[in-house]
C-alpha cells in the first residue's frame, strides 16, 4: 500500500525532514510533496511576470503562481499534514485545511498544545492532532502497514 | 436580484452591523448570515453534550457543533465576506476562505493593509480585497444593482 | 434561520415526537422529515408491485421503494439525526450515516452509552453524539438561534 | 482487465483469505485491500496520540485514524465486498455500504440467509447478495474474465 | 411532503393523464413535468432555426432544442417515471433512464411483462417496475403519504 | 413551467430588450438576468477598492468583481443565451460558453452567419444557433409552452 | 497519446473486431474494453447467486452483476462507441448513451441511416455519427494521431 | 514532480515548440499535449463522416470530432497554457479558458499587452499572465522545481 502525503504549513523548522526520515526508517511507501519552502523564492514566485506597483499586487501575482503548485498537489494527495508553529500567522496553512475539508481530503494537524484553542475549528475537521513528528510517523505507519 | 451573504471571521468589532446598515441604506435585497458571534456561547456550544476533561476535547466537541451551522450557511451563500482583524489568530476565518475556494463559492476579504503579506494566499483566492466596510457595501451595491 | 432535519433510525419509541415537541417549544423553524415509520407498511412497501416467492425479493422490492423516499429526503436535509436503540440490528441507520458522510451532509447520533464502542466509526463521522432527545433539541436550538 | 476490490466488514473468520485464494486460483488480476483487521490494533489506532479520559474519546480518536485508511481505500476501489457475520453489530460494515451507495461505488454483500430481513436496505443498494465466498469469487471471475 | 415527477417515454397513449388523475384523486402534492408530447411539434422543434437538407441534421437540430427542456426537467425531478410501450424503438426513454442512473436520480419503469428481458439493464437501475399506472400511483402515494 | 435565462455577451445593441419583449408578448414565465451592461460602469467595477497604476491590474480588479455577479447568475440559470456581434473581441462571451459547457448548463448562441466559422467550437457545444432574436424567443416559447 | 475506448451495444456481428483490427493497422495506442458479449453467459451472469422464481428476478440479478463490469468500464473510458443494429431493442445501448451524456463522457454512435430518426436524441448527445466501422477507425485515428 | 500541460489557442506561430524546448532545456518532467494544430486537417476533422450541405453543419461535425480530443486532454491536464495572438478571433481559446475555470483546472494566459483589456475576464480567472514563452517556461520551472 502506497500513499501520497502533502506537507503543508510552517517553513522555519525541519519538521518535513523529520517526517520523511521517520517514514523511511519505518519502510513506508510514501511520496511526500510540499509547497516551495524557500521563503524568499516563494515571495518572488511571480516576479518574472513583471514588476508591480504595490506590495499587494506583487503578493497577489506570486500567490497565484504558488497556487498552481499547491492546489494541484493537495488534490493529488491521499493525506495532508498541516503544521502550525508557535509564531507567524500561517493563514495559508489554515486555508489549506479548509480546502481539504471541502474536498473531503483527510488531513492531520501538527502543533503544540498551547494553540489548541485558536485551532479548534481546524482540528475539528482533522482526522488527528499530533504534537510531535513521531506521532505523525506513527500515524502513517499504522495507516499503511498495520 | 437577491443574494445571500455569509459574514465570516472576527467577532470583536461591529463590522457586521456596519455592512448590514450600509446594505439596507442602499436598498439591497440581501439575506445576511453569520456564525454564532457570542464568543462564550460559541466556546460552550457542545457543553450540553457532556463534560470533557481536557481543553482539546471540549474545543473539539464545540467546534463540531458550530460546524453544523457554519458549513451549512457557507454552502447556501452566494458570497462570503471574510474579516481579519489586527490581532488574534483567526485561523477559522482562513479555514473558511479555503473552504470557499474549494467549493468555488466567491468570497471577498476585509482587512487592513498591514496584514496583506501573511494573507496573500487567502487574498489570491478572493474576488476582492476591501479595507473598509464601505468598500464591501459598495461591492455589494455594484454586484446587485449596477 | 430555518432548517430541514431528517430523523433516521429506530422506530419503536417516540423519540421523533419528543424532538418535534422540543423544537416547537423552543420556537425553532424546522421542517422535520422521516422515513415511513409504520413497520408493517414499510415491509410491504413494494407488495403492490406483484408477489414474490422468497423473502429476499420481497424485501428487495420494498426496500427499493422505500429508498425513493429516504434518499431524496436525506439529500434535501441540512442535518440528519440518526437514532440507535438498544436492540435490533438497525443496519439501515448505519447505512444512512455512511450515506451522509459520503455526501458531506452533517449528522448527529442519538444513542445510549452502552453502544458507544460498536458505533465508533459512525460516531467518528458525526458532528455530535447525543444521549437524550433533550440534547438533540438543545443542539438544534444552539445551531438555529444562538 | 484488472480490478481493485476492498474487503469490508467482519474480522473474526478468514473469509478474506478464502476470496483471495479463490481469485488467485482463477487467475484473476485483482488487488485486494482491507481495513486493519487486527481488532486490538484497530481499537488502539489513536492511542499514540495521547491518553483520553473516557471510552468515547478513545474510540473517537482511533476511529478517525482508521478512517484515513478505510475511506481512501474505498474511494480507490472498483468494487467493495461487505461481509456481515451472524453476530456483532457490524455497524461499520453498514456504514461502508451507505458510503459506497452515495459515492456510486458498486458493492456486493456476503451474509447468511438468516439476516436478509434486517439487511434489506443494505442489500437493495448492492449489485449482488452472496451467501458464500465461492459466490463472491465466481462473481469476480465473471466480471473480469467472462 | 411534495415531489416533482417527470414522466418520460411513450407518447401514444394517455398514461400520463391516468397517473395525474390518480395522484390528484389520492390528494398527493406532486408537480408533474414531461417532454413535449406532440409528436409533430417535437420533430419540428428546431425548424424555426433554418432549413436543413437532410433528415439527420433536421433531427439533430430538433433534438438539441428538445434537450433544453428534457434535461433541465429531469435534473429538477425527485423521481422520473419511464414508460415503454409495446411498439416503437423508444431509445430516448432508455437514454433518459441511463441519464437518471448516472445522476443518481431515482426512476421507476412502466411497461408490460412481455418486454422484461430486453429492458433488464434499464430495470436493474430502477427503484421499481410497474405494469400499470395504478401501480405507479400507489408507489407515489406510499412514498409521499404513508 | 418557469425558467431563468442569462443573457451573455455583446452590450452595444438592444438585443436583450428584444428578447424580453418577445418573451413577454408570448406570455412566457421567464426571469431574465444579465451582466452589468453599462460599459463604463463595468470597466470601473473595482475602482472603489483602490487605485491601481497599470491597466492590467485595474482590469483585473474590476473583472474579479464582475465575476461575483456573472458566475453566480450563470450557475443559477436554466439556459444561457450568448450573443456575438460583428465586431469587438467578445472573449468574455466565449469564456461564458466554455464555462457553461463544463458545468453542463445548456446555452444557445445568437450571431450572424458571417462568423460561423470562427465560432465553430462555441456552436458545437450549444443547443442551438439563432440568427435573430425572434428565433431565440421562438426557442424559448417552444421549450416552455409547446 | 493513448486512449481507452469502450465498445457498447449490439453483440451479433463482429463490429468490435473490425474496429480493433483497424485501430491496430493504424498503429493506434488504444485499450478497447467491452461488456460480456457472450449472450447466454450474460443472461446467466447472476445464476450462480441462486435460483429465482421468475424471469424478472433472474434478469434483475444478472443485469446487476453485469453492471459491475459495464459501469466501471464506462467510467474509466475516454470515449465510448455505441452500436445499434437494425433489429433487437438494444435499450441497454441507449441506456449507456444516456449514462455517458450525464457523466460528460464523449461517445460516438455507429448505426445505419435507416434508424436515424428514432435515434435522434441519442445522436444529439453524441460527438459523431458513424455509418461504418471504417469511419469509427478514421475518427479514432484523427483524434489520436492527427 | 511531473506535470501534464495542455497548450491551447493560436496555431500560426511556433510558440508551442518554444515552450517545449525551454522546458526540455530546464530539465522539467512535463508531458505536453495540444489540439490538432494543422488548420486544414482540423477544419476537415469530420469530413470522413459524410458530406454536409452547408458550412455550418460541416463546421459543426468537425468541431464535435475535435472536442473528443480537446476536452479529454484538458480534463487530464494539471495546467493549461492559453495563447492569444494579435489577430484572429480565437474564440475557441477563450472557450477553453471558461471550460478550465468551471472545472477548477488552473490556466495561464500568453498574450501581448495590447489585448489586455478585451481579455480581462479571461485573465481574471487565470493564475498568471505571461507576455513571452520564456515567462511560461520560468513559471513551469518554478512550479515544478523550485
Amino acid at each position: 500500500m502506497s500513499f501520497t502525503v502533502y506537507l503543508s504549513g510552517e517553513i522555519h523548522t525541519d519538521w518535513r525532514e523529520e517526517i520523511k526520515r521517520g517514514a523511511e526508517a519505518a519502510g513506508l511507501d510514501i511520496t511526500f510533496t510540499a509547497p516551495v519552502t524557500d521563503h524568499a523564492a516563494s515571495d518572488a514566485a511571480g516576479d518574472h511576470l513583471g514588476e508591480t506597483e504595490s506590495g499587494f499586487w506583487r503578493d497577489h501575482q506570486s500567490a497565484k503562481v504558488n497556487a498552481i503548485r499547491t492546489r494541484t498537489l493537495i488534490e493529488k494527495s491521499d493525506l495532508v499534514v498541516i503544521r502550525f508553529g508557535d509564531q507567524y500567522k500561517q493563514w495559508n496553512a489554515a486555508f489549506d485545511a479548509g480546502y481539504c475539508a471541502a474536498l473531503g481530503t483527510p488531513y492531520v494537524t501538527l502543533h503544540a498544545e498551547g494553540i489548541v484553542h485558536p485551532l479548534k475549528e481546524v482540528d475539528a475537521g482533522a482526522q488527528a492532532w499530533c504534537r510531535t513528528t513521531d506521532q505523525v510517523v506513527e500515524t502513517l505507519r499504522y495507516v499503511l502497514k498495520a
